[in-house]
Protein backbone atom coordinates (compact mmCIF):
# COMPACT_ATOMS: atom_id res chain seq x y z
CA UNK A 1 0.00 0.00 0.00
CA UNK A 2 1.66 3.53 -1.26
CA UNK A 3 1.66 5.95 2.16
CA UNK A 4 1.02 9.38 1.00
CA UNK A 5 4.64 10.13 2.42
CA UNK A 6 6.48 8.66 -0.50
CA UNK A 7 7.24 5.34 1.01
CA UNK A 8 5.85 2.31 0.31
CA UNK A 9 4.90 0.26 3.41
CA UNK A 10 5.56 -3.34 3.24
CA UNK A 11 3.00 -5.12 5.20
CA UNK A 12 4.30 -8.44 5.06
CA UNK A 13 7.73 -7.64 6.74
CA UNK A 14 9.02 -8.30 10.06
CA UNK A 15 11.76 -7.37 11.97
CA UNK A 16 14.91 -9.58 11.66
CA UNK A 17 14.07 -10.14 15.45
CA UNK A 18 11.16 -10.33 17.06
CA UNK A 19 10.30 -8.30 19.43
CA UNK A 20 9.78 -9.22 23.14
CA UNK A 21 6.97 -9.05 24.96
CA UNK A 22 8.48 -6.83 27.01
CA UNK A 23 9.65 -4.34 24.57
CA UNK A 24 6.27 -4.80 23.22
CA UNK A 25 4.43 -3.48 26.52
CA UNK A 26 7.18 -0.53 26.57
CA UNK A 27 5.94 0.82 23.79
CA UNK A 28 2.03 0.22 24.42
CA UNK A 29 2.58 2.02 27.53
CA UNK A 30 4.29 4.92 26.02
CA UNK A 31 1.43 4.74 22.86
CA UNK A 32 -1.48 4.84 25.62
CA UNK A 33 0.26 7.89 27.66
CA UNK A 34 0.07 9.99 24.02
CA UNK A 35 -3.80 8.37 23.17
CA UNK A 36 -4.42 9.99 26.49
CA UNK A 37 -3.03 13.10 25.87
CA UNK A 38 -4.69 13.32 22.73
CA UNK A 39 -7.93 12.54 24.34
CA UNK A 40 -6.68 15.46 26.88
CA UNK A 41 -6.41 17.99 23.99
CA UNK A 42 -9.80 17.35 22.86
CA UNK A 43 -10.95 17.77 26.58
CA UNK A 44 -9.23 21.23 25.83
CA UNK A 45 -10.78 22.06 22.83
CA UNK A 46 -14.47 21.58 24.61
CA UNK A 47 -13.51 23.89 27.14
CA UNK A 48 -12.28 26.32 24.94
CA UNK A 49 -9.31 26.26 26.79
CA UNK A 50 -6.75 29.27 25.55
CA UNK A 51 -4.78 28.48 22.38
CA UNK A 52 -1.19 28.90 23.84
CA UNK A 53 -1.85 26.07 26.17
CA UNK A 54 -3.56 23.69 23.54
CA UNK A 55 0.00 23.91 22.04
CA UNK A 56 2.41 23.41 24.90
CA UNK A 57 0.25 20.09 24.78
CA UNK A 58 0.32 19.14 21.19
CA UNK A 59 4.09 20.15 21.57
CA UNK A 60 4.14 17.87 24.74
CA UNK A 61 2.95 14.94 21.93
CA UNK A 62 5.49 15.72 19.61
CA UNK A 63 8.52 15.30 22.04
CA UNK A 64 6.52 11.76 22.89
CA UNK A 65 6.06 10.92 19.44
CA UNK A 66 9.80 11.47 18.36
CA UNK A 67 11.41 9.45 21.52
CA UNK A 68 8.98 6.29 20.51
CA UNK A 69 10.51 6.85 17.01
CA UNK A 70 13.72 7.02 18.17
CA UNK A 71 13.54 3.73 20.27
CA UNK A 72 12.26 2.36 17.11
CA UNK A 73 15.27 3.78 15.16
CA UNK A 74 17.81 2.57 17.44
CA UNK A 75 15.91 -0.73 17.94
CA UNK A 76 15.79 -1.25 13.82
CA UNK A 77 19.35 -0.38 13.39
CA UNK A 78 20.45 -2.45 16.06
CA UNK A 79 18.58 -5.65 14.23
CA UNK A 80 17.44 -5.07 10.82
CA UNK A 81 19.85 -2.92 9.64
CA UNK A 82 23.20 -4.66 11.50
CA UNK A 83 22.13 -8.16 10.27
CA UNK A 84 21.82 -7.09 6.73
CA UNK A 85 25.15 -5.33 6.86
CA UNK A 86 26.82 -8.74 8.21
CA UNK A 87 24.87 -10.19 5.62
CA UNK A 88 26.77 -8.78 2.67
CA UNK A 89 24.22 -6.36 1.66
CA UNK A 90 23.47 -3.53 4.00
CA UNK A 91 23.17 -1.04 1.34
CA UNK A 92 19.51 -0.94 0.65
CA UNK A 93 18.90 -1.03 4.10
CA UNK A 94 21.45 2.01 4.85
CA UNK A 95 19.19 3.83 2.10
CA UNK A 96 15.78 2.73 3.58
CA UNK A 97 16.97 4.16 7.20
CA UNK A 98 18.05 7.60 5.69
CA UNK A 99 15.28 8.03 4.12
CA UNK A 100 12.92 7.25 7.16
CA UNK A 101 14.99 9.21 8.76
CA UNK A 102 14.14 12.33 6.83
CA UNK A 103 10.78 11.29 6.75
CA UNK A 104 10.81 11.25 10.70
CA UNK A 105 12.90 14.55 11.55
CA UNK A 106 10.35 16.71 9.41
CA UNK B 1 0.87 24.67 36.54
CA UNK B 2 3.90 24.45 35.19
CA UNK B 3 4.78 22.11 32.24
CA UNK B 4 7.61 20.48 31.89
CA UNK B 5 7.98 22.37 28.36
CA UNK B 6 8.88 25.65 30.39
CA UNK B 7 6.16 27.43 29.25
CA UNK B 8 3.38 28.11 32.12
CA UNK B 9 -0.17 26.61 31.11
CA UNK B 10 -2.90 29.37 31.80
CA UNK B 11 -5.90 27.24 32.94
CA UNK B 12 -7.79 30.38 33.75
CA UNK B 13 -7.07 32.15 30.15
CA UNK B 14 -10.01 31.82 27.56
CA UNK B 15 -9.56 32.69 23.51
CA UNK B 16 -10.28 36.49 23.00
CA UNK B 17 -12.91 35.43 20.94
CA UNK B 18 -14.53 31.64 22.07
CA UNK B 19 -14.37 29.04 19.20
CA UNK B 20 -17.46 28.62 17.37
CA UNK B 21 -19.13 25.34 17.34
CA UNK B 22 -18.04 24.35 13.79
CA UNK B 23 -14.64 25.28 14.97
CA UNK B 24 -14.96 23.25 17.64
CA UNK B 25 -15.97 20.53 15.77
CA UNK B 26 -13.10 20.77 12.58
CA UNK B 27 -10.87 20.39 15.40
CA UNK B 28 -12.38 17.47 17.28
CA UNK B 29 -12.73 15.34 13.65
CA UNK B 30 -9.03 15.77 13.22
CA UNK B 31 -8.21 15.38 16.89
CA UNK B 32 -10.58 11.94 16.42
CA UNK B 33 -8.30 10.84 13.18
CA UNK B 34 -5.27 11.22 15.04
CA UNK B 35 -6.48 8.84 17.91
CA UNK B 36 -7.35 6.51 15.80
CA UNK B 37 -4.20 6.92 13.87
CA UNK B 38 -2.41 6.29 17.52
CA UNK B 39 -4.09 2.79 18.19
CA UNK B 40 -3.06 1.86 14.57
CA UNK B 41 0.38 1.98 15.73
CA UNK B 42 -0.58 0.44 19.04
CA UNK B 43 -2.05 -2.66 16.49
CA UNK B 44 0.94 -2.28 14.59
CA UNK B 45 3.42 -3.14 17.80
CA UNK B 46 0.86 -5.95 18.60
CA UNK B 47 1.31 -7.84 15.26
CA UNK B 48 5.12 -7.12 15.40
CA UNK B 49 5.22 -5.26 12.03
CA UNK B 50 8.48 -3.96 10.40
CA UNK B 51 9.91 -0.70 12.19
CA UNK B 52 9.57 1.38 9.41
CA UNK B 53 6.59 1.23 8.74
CA UNK B 54 5.79 2.08 12.58
CA UNK B 55 8.00 4.90 11.61
CA UNK B 56 6.27 5.98 8.23
CA UNK B 57 2.76 5.93 10.00
CA UNK B 58 4.10 7.66 13.16
CA UNK B 59 5.45 10.36 10.78
CA UNK B 60 2.10 10.29 9.87
CA UNK B 61 0.67 11.46 12.73
CA UNK B 62 3.28 14.26 13.13
CA UNK B 63 2.61 15.41 10.30
CA UNK B 64 -1.82 15.33 10.87
CA UNK B 65 -0.38 17.09 14.76
CA UNK B 66 1.67 19.92 13.08
CA UNK B 67 -1.39 20.89 10.46
CA UNK B 68 -3.46 21.22 13.90
CA UNK B 69 -0.48 23.36 15.73
CA UNK B 70 -0.57 26.11 12.39
CA UNK B 71 -4.46 25.97 12.63
CA UNK B 72 -4.23 27.07 15.94
CA UNK B 73 -1.37 29.45 15.76
CA UNK B 74 -2.95 31.31 12.80
CA UNK B 75 -6.39 31.65 14.46
CA UNK B 76 -4.46 32.98 17.67
CA UNK B 77 -2.65 35.50 15.83
CA UNK B 78 -6.06 36.84 13.93
CA UNK B 79 -7.75 36.63 17.36
CA UNK B 80 -5.85 37.37 20.44
CA UNK B 81 -2.42 38.82 19.13
CA UNK B 82 -4.45 40.91 16.71
CA UNK B 83 -6.98 42.17 19.84
CA UNK B 84 -4.01 42.87 22.07
CA UNK B 85 -1.95 44.60 18.91
CA UNK B 86 -4.62 46.81 18.89
CA UNK B 87 -5.14 47.50 22.26
CA UNK B 88 -1.67 48.52 22.18
CA UNK B 89 0.19 46.32 24.24
CA UNK B 90 0.83 43.70 21.55
CA UNK B 91 4.67 43.08 22.72
CA UNK B 92 3.51 40.69 25.48
CA UNK B 93 1.80 38.26 23.46
CA UNK B 94 4.33 38.56 20.72
CA UNK B 95 6.79 37.20 22.86
CA UNK B 96 4.69 34.94 23.84
CA UNK B 97 3.68 33.72 20.43
CA UNK B 98 7.53 33.42 19.58
CA UNK B 99 8.41 31.36 22.56
CA UNK B 100 5.29 28.63 21.56
CA UNK B 101 6.39 28.51 17.71
CA UNK B 102 9.77 28.01 18.89
CA UNK B 103 8.38 25.23 21.20
CA UNK B 104 6.29 23.61 18.80
CA UNK B 105 9.14 23.71 15.67
CA UNK B 106 11.27 21.60 17.57
CA UNK C 1 11.37 36.16 -8.55
CA UNK C 2 10.26 32.98 -7.29
CA UNK C 3 11.99 30.96 -5.03
CA UNK C 4 12.04 27.25 -5.46
CA UNK C 5 10.85 27.06 -1.15
CA UNK C 6 7.24 28.29 -3.33
CA UNK C 7 6.79 32.02 -1.47
CA UNK C 8 7.20 34.54 -3.64
CA UNK C 9 10.32 36.77 -3.03
CA UNK C 10 9.37 40.90 -2.86
CA UNK C 11 12.35 42.79 -3.67
CA UNK C 12 10.96 46.24 -3.91
CA UNK C 13 9.37 45.43 -0.47
CA UNK C 14 10.84 47.02 2.84
CA UNK C 15 9.94 46.55 6.55
CA UNK C 16 7.29 48.63 7.70
CA UNK C 17 10.26 50.85 10.55
CA UNK C 18 13.54 50.44 8.55
CA UNK C 19 16.30 48.65 10.94
CA UNK C 20 18.53 51.06 12.57
CA UNK C 21 22.43 50.74 12.41
CA UNK C 22 22.58 49.06 15.36
CA UNK C 23 20.23 46.46 14.85
CA UNK C 24 21.67 45.75 11.23
CA UNK C 25 25.56 45.69 13.09
CA UNK C 26 23.70 42.89 15.27
CA UNK C 27 22.53 40.90 12.58
CA UNK C 28 26.26 41.04 10.33
CA UNK C 29 27.93 40.07 13.40
CA UNK C 30 25.81 36.79 13.97
CA UNK C 31 25.93 36.08 10.00
CA UNK C 32 29.83 36.65 10.17
CA UNK C 33 30.37 34.44 12.79
CA UNK C 34 27.92 31.82 10.87
CA UNK C 35 29.98 32.06 7.66
CA UNK C 36 33.09 31.94 10.21
CA UNK C 37 31.41 28.37 10.72
CA UNK C 38 31.30 27.32 7.44
CA UNK C 39 34.68 27.78 6.83
CA UNK C 40 35.74 25.97 9.95
CA UNK C 41 33.77 22.85 8.66
CA UNK C 42 35.21 23.24 4.47
CA UNK C 43 38.79 22.96 6.25
CA UNK C 44 37.04 19.73 8.29
CA UNK C 45 36.50 17.95 5.38
CA UNK C 46 39.67 18.86 3.73
CA UNK C 47 41.21 17.65 6.95
CA UNK C 48 39.11 14.44 6.39
CA UNK C 49 37.96 14.89 9.46
CA UNK C 50 34.77 12.20 12.24
CA UNK C 51 31.89 12.25 9.81
CA UNK C 52 30.17 12.82 13.42
CA UNK C 53 32.71 15.84 14.22
CA UNK C 54 31.33 17.77 11.26
CA UNK C 55 27.69 17.26 12.17
CA UNK C 56 27.69 18.01 15.31
CA UNK C 57 29.54 21.47 13.55
CA UNK C 58 26.64 21.43 11.32
CA UNK C 59 23.93 21.21 14.16
CA UNK C 60 25.79 24.28 15.35
CA UNK C 61 25.31 26.03 12.50
CA UNK C 62 21.34 25.00 12.31
CA UNK C 63 20.99 26.35 15.86
CA UNK C 64 22.59 29.40 14.99
CA UNK C 65 20.68 30.27 11.94
CA UNK C 66 17.49 29.76 13.69
CA UNK C 67 18.64 31.91 15.95
CA UNK C 68 18.87 34.54 13.58
CA UNK C 69 15.09 33.38 11.88
CA UNK C 70 13.43 33.75 15.37
CA UNK C 71 15.16 37.52 15.69
CA UNK C 72 13.76 38.09 12.41
CA UNK C 73 10.09 36.83 12.65
CA UNK C 74 9.70 38.64 16.38
CA UNK C 75 11.10 42.13 14.83
CA UNK C 76 9.04 41.16 11.53
CA UNK C 77 5.92 40.62 14.18
CA UNK C 78 6.30 43.33 15.85
CA UNK C 79 6.34 45.60 13.03
CA UNK C 80 5.61 45.18 10.04
CA UNK C 81 3.01 42.51 10.98
CA UNK C 82 1.47 44.55 14.14
CA UNK C 83 1.13 47.93 11.52
CA UNK C 84 -0.92 46.01 9.36
CA UNK C 85 -2.85 44.92 12.01
CA UNK C 86 -3.88 48.40 13.70
CA UNK C 87 -4.29 49.38 9.97
CA UNK C 88 -6.91 46.87 9.53
CA UNK C 89 -5.64 44.70 6.93
CA UNK C 90 -3.71 42.17 9.23
CA UNK C 91 -4.79 39.09 7.81
CA UNK C 92 -2.80 39.00 4.58
CA UNK C 93 0.13 39.45 6.82
CA UNK C 94 -0.81 36.69 9.53
CA UNK C 95 -0.78 34.31 6.86
CA UNK C 96 2.49 35.23 5.17
CA UNK C 97 3.59 34.76 8.74
CA UNK C 98 2.39 31.76 9.35
CA UNK C 99 3.52 30.20 5.96
CA UNK C 100 6.85 31.70 6.11
CA UNK C 101 6.96 29.77 9.69
CA UNK C 102 6.21 26.68 8.39
CA UNK C 103 9.08 27.22 5.69
CA UNK C 104 11.52 28.32 8.22
CA UNK C 105 10.65 25.57 10.83
CA UNK C 106 10.93 22.44 8.52
CA UNK D 1 37.03 19.51 23.67
CA UNK D 2 33.44 19.03 25.18
CA UNK D 3 31.00 21.15 22.01
CA UNK D 4 28.11 23.12 24.29
CA UNK D 5 26.04 20.62 21.87
CA UNK D 6 26.86 18.00 24.67
CA UNK D 7 28.61 15.70 22.36
CA UNK D 8 32.28 15.97 22.54
CA UNK D 9 34.37 16.37 19.32
CA UNK D 10 37.41 13.75 18.59
CA UNK D 11 39.97 15.86 16.61
CA UNK D 12 42.31 12.67 16.31
CA UNK D 13 39.23 10.67 15.19
CA UNK D 14 39.22 9.82 11.27
CA UNK D 15 36.96 7.77 8.89
CA UNK D 16 36.64 3.95 8.81
CA UNK D 17 37.55 4.52 5.05
CA UNK D 18 39.26 7.96 4.37
CA UNK D 19 37.18 10.42 1.93
CA UNK D 20 38.19 10.53 -2.08
CA UNK D 21 39.11 14.01 -3.64
CA UNK D 22 36.03 13.63 -5.53
CA UNK D 23 33.63 13.61 -2.52
CA UNK D 24 35.87 16.24 -0.66
CA UNK D 25 35.18 17.99 -3.34
CA UNK D 26 31.32 17.67 -4.19
CA UNK D 27 30.91 18.78 -0.20
CA UNK D 28 33.19 21.60 -0.89
CA UNK D 29 30.94 22.87 -3.95
CA UNK D 30 28.11 22.65 -1.46
CA UNK D 31 29.83 24.39 1.39
CA UNK D 32 30.65 27.34 -0.90
CA UNK D 33 27.88 27.60 -2.37
CA UNK D 34 26.24 28.09 1.87
CA UNK D 35 29.20 30.31 1.87
CA UNK D 36 27.74 32.85 -0.71
CA UNK D 37 24.31 32.32 0.59
CA UNK D 38 25.43 33.65 4.15
CA UNK D 39 27.20 36.76 2.49
CA UNK D 40 23.85 37.00 -0.08
CA UNK D 41 21.87 37.34 3.03
CA UNK D 42 24.12 39.61 4.87
CA UNK D 43 23.58 42.10 1.82
CA UNK D 44 19.95 41.86 1.98
CA UNK D 45 20.32 42.94 5.66
CA UNK D 46 22.78 45.88 4.35
CA UNK D 47 19.92 46.58 1.85
CA UNK D 48 17.48 46.51 4.15
CA UNK D 49 15.54 43.77 2.88
CA UNK D 50 11.73 43.30 3.30
CA UNK D 51 12.15 40.45 6.60
CA UNK D 52 9.99 38.11 4.88
CA UNK D 53 12.35 37.42 2.01
CA UNK D 54 15.32 37.32 4.23
CA UNK D 55 13.42 34.13 6.17
CA UNK D 56 12.87 32.78 2.85
CA UNK D 57 16.40 32.91 2.11
CA UNK D 58 17.37 31.77 5.65
CA UNK D 59 15.28 28.67 4.83
CA UNK D 60 16.91 28.13 1.49
CA UNK D 61 20.37 27.91 3.42
CA UNK D 62 18.55 25.32 6.06
CA UNK D 63 17.62 23.03 3.66
CA UNK D 64 21.32 23.32 1.91
CA UNK D 65 22.47 22.39 5.34
CA UNK D 66 20.22 19.33 5.90
CA UNK D 67 21.64 18.16 2.44
CA UNK D 68 24.97 17.89 3.14
CA UNK D 69 24.35 16.29 6.63
CA UNK D 70 22.35 13.54 5.32
CA UNK D 71 25.14 13.22 2.72
CA UNK D 72 27.76 12.61 5.87
CA UNK D 73 24.86 10.67 7.54
CA UNK D 74 24.31 8.22 5.10
CA UNK D 75 28.54 8.25 4.13
CA UNK D 76 29.23 7.40 7.64
CA UNK D 77 26.76 4.48 8.16
CA UNK D 78 27.78 3.12 4.91
CA UNK D 79 31.53 2.92 6.49
CA UNK D 80 32.26 3.47 9.38
CA UNK D 81 29.22 2.29 11.38
CA UNK D 82 28.94 -0.80 8.92
CA UNK D 83 32.71 -1.50 9.69
CA UNK D 84 32.42 -1.63 13.10
CA UNK D 85 29.17 -3.60 12.80
CA UNK D 86 30.79 -6.25 10.81
CA UNK D 87 33.72 -5.98 13.44
CA UNK D 88 31.19 -7.21 15.94
CA UNK D 89 31.09 -3.83 17.89
CA UNK D 90 28.33 -1.70 16.24
CA UNK D 91 26.21 -0.78 19.46
CA UNK D 92 28.68 1.93 20.64
CA UNK D 93 28.90 3.36 16.96
CA UNK D 94 25.07 3.33 16.29
CA UNK D 95 24.23 4.63 20.09
CA UNK D 96 26.65 7.69 18.44
CA UNK D 97 24.82 7.53 15.51
CA UNK D 98 21.40 8.24 16.92
CA UNK D 99 22.86 10.74 19.05
CA UNK D 100 24.10 12.89 16.33
CA UNK D 101 20.75 12.12 13.77
CA UNK D 102 18.35 13.45 17.26
CA UNK D 103 21.13 16.50 17.48
CA UNK D 104 20.84 17.52 14.01
CA UNK D 105 17.04 16.93 13.50
CA UNK D 106 16.16 19.69 16.16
Amino acid sequence: MKDELNMSLQPEKRPSEPRTEEEKQQLQNRLKRIEGQIRGIQKMVSDDRYCVDILIQLSAIQAALKKVGYTLLERHTKTCVSSSIKDGDGDHHIEELMKVIQQFSK
